[in-house]
């Protein structure tokens, strides 16, 4: 009796590890155990708490309702928390013990329970409560009966404490809203830290009482007033969510020096720079005045933001500047200052002791770590290489150093790569050899959405999905990395968004449309799922093509990172040329044709418009290129006479246009090579002579 | 000669009014001059103004200059309005004399011409200003060479100076975003007053700082702070759009004796009303402390508000409660108040008096028009008929008494009814022989967006496009009434309306896609051309079906009124039976040969979910009797048998189901109705028997 029961236990988990796969839940949790049975949603679902609810909760468990209900059209009869607390007996059981602070380490975990018609939710905080709600929604499930939560027991709790997504409100201007919907798409995969890059040589990005010309002058009229950031940052800390605030000093300070010339280091005027890239335009680390500005400037922002921690930037000063000024070159003498690096540590040492004052601690880029500078600075390492180099990343020896830190080379978001590439960098350093101490150095990561080529049009579509997949990275155990299983989560994960707002689905169409000119678009989407916008700072060459107020309602715009037909076609090939199945050579032959025919479709739009006829190649050359590759899966051959076609096909397809690639373009070359050698031939696609 | 220059001008003449019919202008202008070549758009179009601009000018010349970007693709090389003023060189040459101020009667005229490579707009007013540039937007056109404006001269000033629009922010909340985006839309259709209710028995949504209980308890924590209230009044005047604030007492009150039970006319516990309707709570008139709250919070609101008129609503009191409250009753006889309507204009006078002291003029809805009503007291006609009673409707008392007044009757966009219904509504009336003094009392009229079945999803859906049209009413000259030219106007012009972030179009797919758990939503797009929702309150029986926190992201959500397909059909049918076309009859078939196939792609979605079963009978229905149609249509016969078949089909679509209703119910009837004449036999369709 006794092994009928173990086997039978054995049998069920691991049914209840394959029944496991299959859910959409991102990130993944620490622990999940499925149980037999459901829980159905119907009309008289409820929550209740054990006691008098935080703000947080308040908040959460409305929201909770509004989107169970909105999601699954059941109208639900109770649309708030149950008043009376410490029943048991309602649909949702929450009980916690604190309230969460928005401190680095604070208790976010959780354990949801669903068994016996009964689900309860218990975490030592209320934030822990809000993480376990957000992976109950992720739980809802239907089938042509009813929608339900599969009964599961998850017990949770983040690998990292540090998971944050940086947005550059600077080179665009981003208004509340913007903010506020990613706020929420942030709680709902589990992000704690919203770093909020408020200056650069663009714009200057805060009200200022204190030095009002900052925001007079230095942003165009696009600023958040002090009400619209205690709002901003109210909002965050209801989701959980801390907000780190940057002033970029003392370069990318052009914008603060529209404001204050004379704090500059050069004698010029300066103006509101309105392309990307590095300038030159530096705060004087010699002038008092400098520190008087900053001083009131820090001051202020200080009791904005609750959060411990004020970024001071510090990144990508050349000190062009300060090498051509007399004056600074005999302060760096005076005070035995040997290089920029050390004027610069000199500043940074000033802001430190003016935010300890505030009780505020300095964040900065990885620059700002120099011998001198105190290990209580918390470094941003975003360049070079997290492995394999002689010395290790900064964000190795920051943690060596004795310096807290955090992790965003490998999460530049605005590179418009694939998320697999993200996906896969793990902030902790497998091969350093770093001590439980300096282990516990590193924080986290953040995604960094730099703004130079995003408008609250389209940076949605930039930062998500793939940050959600970063998210997992951030929360989730190293061992969770199966790349195909993440995109199969994703893709669901994605769509959720929709939900809370987020706009990356929506505003493909309001791109195509315009460019149509309300027009069939049919054609034009098609296009998006195949061609992928340039990546790597190859969009705008030399940072000047696109100025701040340039167009960014181009077809690039509607495009996003892992084209999705393109990422199906890749996966045929790949499976084709290794296994030479049949069932995926048709189904490539039927993605070739639907390629093919798109050109047909595209003439067919009525209103041809100069933006329409620069995309038109784009449909034309896959169009050609499909239409040969048919010809040669079907034949399993090229023909001779053929090579020149096709390699000339191949080459119009490689050229990017209007600022998009083809993303199948080595797929496409695979099977080309893939038939040049099985007919014994030679084809160099790069060569413009054929060698057989 | 002569005559030769006459005939020339008088074929030009004739060719420049056929020309201009192809602009897509909305609100038609008052004169409109086509002038023969084009002004076409390059990089180097400039924009400068005659003097130091305002910040109007700043922000809709910097709005013009991306749109117009975004729009074309054009990299427009300066972003901003020149730096030195007076200039004539420039491609867009302002003009303006005054800062236009936020009265009624203000100058909102301008003058648009376009010749000579060279563009001039000049107004009196900077708010002319604003139209002109809304103006020139509406005039790109494109071939496939480039973009261009054509040459035109256009004279152009409104007919009504209150062209409103009111959004009920009470039963639905609606965020500061929504708001801004709605009111960038109405500029663009040259509206002028924002009418913000603020408060029902749903929800009070002002912050307080004199009686703060009234938001902390009365909103569910939904309301704008002083300073987004500040934010939105700024952000409305600086679009020309004056704001005017609504408290609706003494009933509507709900949420104000939430906050404040002991100034209710009944002894009871209040709480937020989560139903829609008339309901009973009411403010007590005859008790000092009403006074002294209203006093202080009319005191702060007045302060955020410039415009002179303030609503005091009014309407709908049944004054239930007075009637059973015994001291109330004591009151009206001690003061010689014979009914509630004495007694509700003692309290309004009050309220008067109190706004008088801070400059303010009362508005309300009409039922606050009694004999001793002052006539400074600007009346908002809302119910009844404009036409045709025997007194004339509230609008005609009112201007005959020596209010000031506007309309809304004819108006209520919520009812979901179509565009045609509300554009043929005129303010003035034609039949009770007004004086001018009189008519000069009739300011205009306002649409009105009550929000109970209205969320941030869906709520632009409900106010666009048909607002537009709306909005053309009250600019253009009584003669513009061509429904069908409306229709194509309204096409392009509701489409440019994504470009202000209006969500109308683009949110449609996000509740399809929810419905189809992200499947294919082809067969549910095509099901919202046809399927339109319930009108005049019959979607929400009773103001019980749907609570504030019921699911607004239904299958009804999605459609909206003037299903596009079912016009489109509604327009062949009414051509065919009156022509016997037979272009007409193809596209018939063609249209319900579409429809018939519609339900063999809904059963292909692959999850199948009780919402999406609760919509298959909108598209089986619709299936079966096209199927039944297209065999009538190409026999040009009803066979006997088939007359049950098709009877029990009619009844089948008829019926509606999820709240829609299809939009070309009628035309099939005709056409039924058409065969069964042409067979000389008698089809009831509403009798189950067949009469024959």
């Amino acid at each position: 009796m006794k092994n009928i029961v173990f086997l039978l236990i054995g049998l069920f988990s691991i049914s209840s590890i394959s029944q496991s796969k299959n859910l959409n839940l991102m990130p993944w949790p620490k622990e999940i155990t499925m149980q037999p049975g459901n829980f159905l949603i119907n009309p008289e679902f409820t929550i209740g708490v054990n006691k008098k609810p935080s703000k947080r909760i308040e908040i959460a468990t409305t929201k909770f309702l509004r989107r169970l209900s909105g999601r699954t059209g059941i109208f639900i009869e109770n649309g708030f928390l149950s008043k009376s607390y410490n029943a048991t007996n309602n649909s949702l059981n929450i009980s916690f013990e604190n309230i969460g602070k928005l401190e680095i380490n604070e208790d976010e975990s959780y354990e949801l329970n669903i068994a016996n018609n009964n689900i309860t939710i218990k975490a030592n905080t209320d934030i822990g409560v809000i993480y376990g709600l957000e992976t109950l929604l992720q739980l809802v499930t239907n089938n042509d009966e009813s929608y339900y939560f599969p009964n599961v027991n998850i017990k949770d709790a983040p690998r990292f404490t540090w998971r944050g997504l940086m947005i550059d409100v600077a080179r665009h201007f981003e208004p509340v809203d913007v903010l506020k919907r990613n706020l929420d798409a942030m709680t709902s995969v589990k992000m704690n830290v919203f770093h909020w890059h408020l200056t650069d040589d663009q714009g200057f990005r805060i009200e200022s009482k204190t030095r009002p010309k900052l925001h007079e002058l230095g942003s165009d009229g696009l600023y958040y007033t002090q009400e619209q950031i205690k709002d901003i940052v109210q909002y965050a800390g209801d989701r959980g969510i801390r907000v780190v605030p940057e002033v970029d000093v003392p370069g990318h300070g052009t914008a603060i020096l529209t404001a204050f010339p004379e704090i500059g280091s050069k004698d010029i005027s300066y103006s509101i720079e309105r392309n990307s890239g590095i300038f030159d335009p530096t705060l004087d680390p010699t002038n008092e005045k400098t520190y008087e500005i900053l001083e009131d400037l820090f001051g202020e922002i200080a009791q904005l933001f609750p959060f411990k921690y004020f970024h001071i930037g510090g990144d990508e000063n050349e000190g062009k500047h300060w090498d051509e000024n007399e004056h600074i070159q005999n302060f760096m003498k005076a005070n035995n200052l040997k290089t920029n690096h050390d004027l610069q540590t000199y500043f940074n040492i000033r802001l430190d002791k003016i935010l300890s004052k505030h009780g505020k601690s300095v964040m900065g880029w990885e620059e700002i770590m120099t011998d001198k500078m105190p290990t209580s600075a918390l470094i941003h390492s975003w360049r070079g290489v997290n492995e394999g180099t002689s010395g290790g990343s900064s964000l190795v020896k920051a943690a060596k150093k004795g310096h807290q830190t955090v992790l965003s080379n490998g999460y530049y978001i605005d590179l418009m790569q694939s998320v697999s590439d993200h996906y896969l960098v793990d902030p902790m350093p497998k091969s350093f050899n770093l001590t439980t101490e300096e282990k516990a150095r590193i924080l986290g990561g953040e995604a960094t959405m730099w703004s130079e080529l995003v408008t609250p049009l389209n940076i949605d579509s930039r930062i998500w999905p793939r940050t959600a997949a970063i998210a997992e990275r951030f929360w989730s155990d190293a061992s969770i990395n199966d790349v195909s299983n993440m995109y199969k989560r994703l893709r669901q994960i994605s769509f959720r968004l929709e939900e809370l707002g987020i706009t990356h689905i929506r505003n493909r169409d309001v791109i195509l449309r315009n460019i149509t000119n309300n027009q069939n678009i049919d054609a034009l989407i098609m296009l998006t799922k195949v061609y992928e916008p340039l990546k790597i700072y190859t969009r705008n060459k030399g940072g000047t093509e696109y100025k701040t107020f340039s167009p960014f309602t181009l077809f690039a715009d509607a495009c996003s990172a892992d084209a999705s037909n393109a990422l199906l076609f890749n996966s045929l090939v790949s499976d084709y040329i290794s296994t030479s199945s049949n069932t995926s050579k048709k189904k490539i032959i039927d993605i070739l044709t639907n390629w093919e025919n798109n050109y047909k479709q595209f003439s067919q739009i009525k209103n041809n418009s100069p933006i329409l006829k620069s995309i038109e190649p784009l449909s034309k050359n896959l169009s050609e290129i499909s239409k040969s590759l048919i010809s040669i899966l079907k034949t399993e051959t090229i023909k001779i006479n053929d090579y020149e076609t096709i390699k000339s096909q191949y080459l119009n397809i490689k050229k990017p246009i209007v600022d998009v690639e083809f993303a199948s373009l080595n797929s496409l070359k695979l099977l080309i090579e893939h038939f040049s050698t099985k007919n014994k031939l030679k084809l160099d696609l790069n060569n413009p002579k054929i060698q057989h």
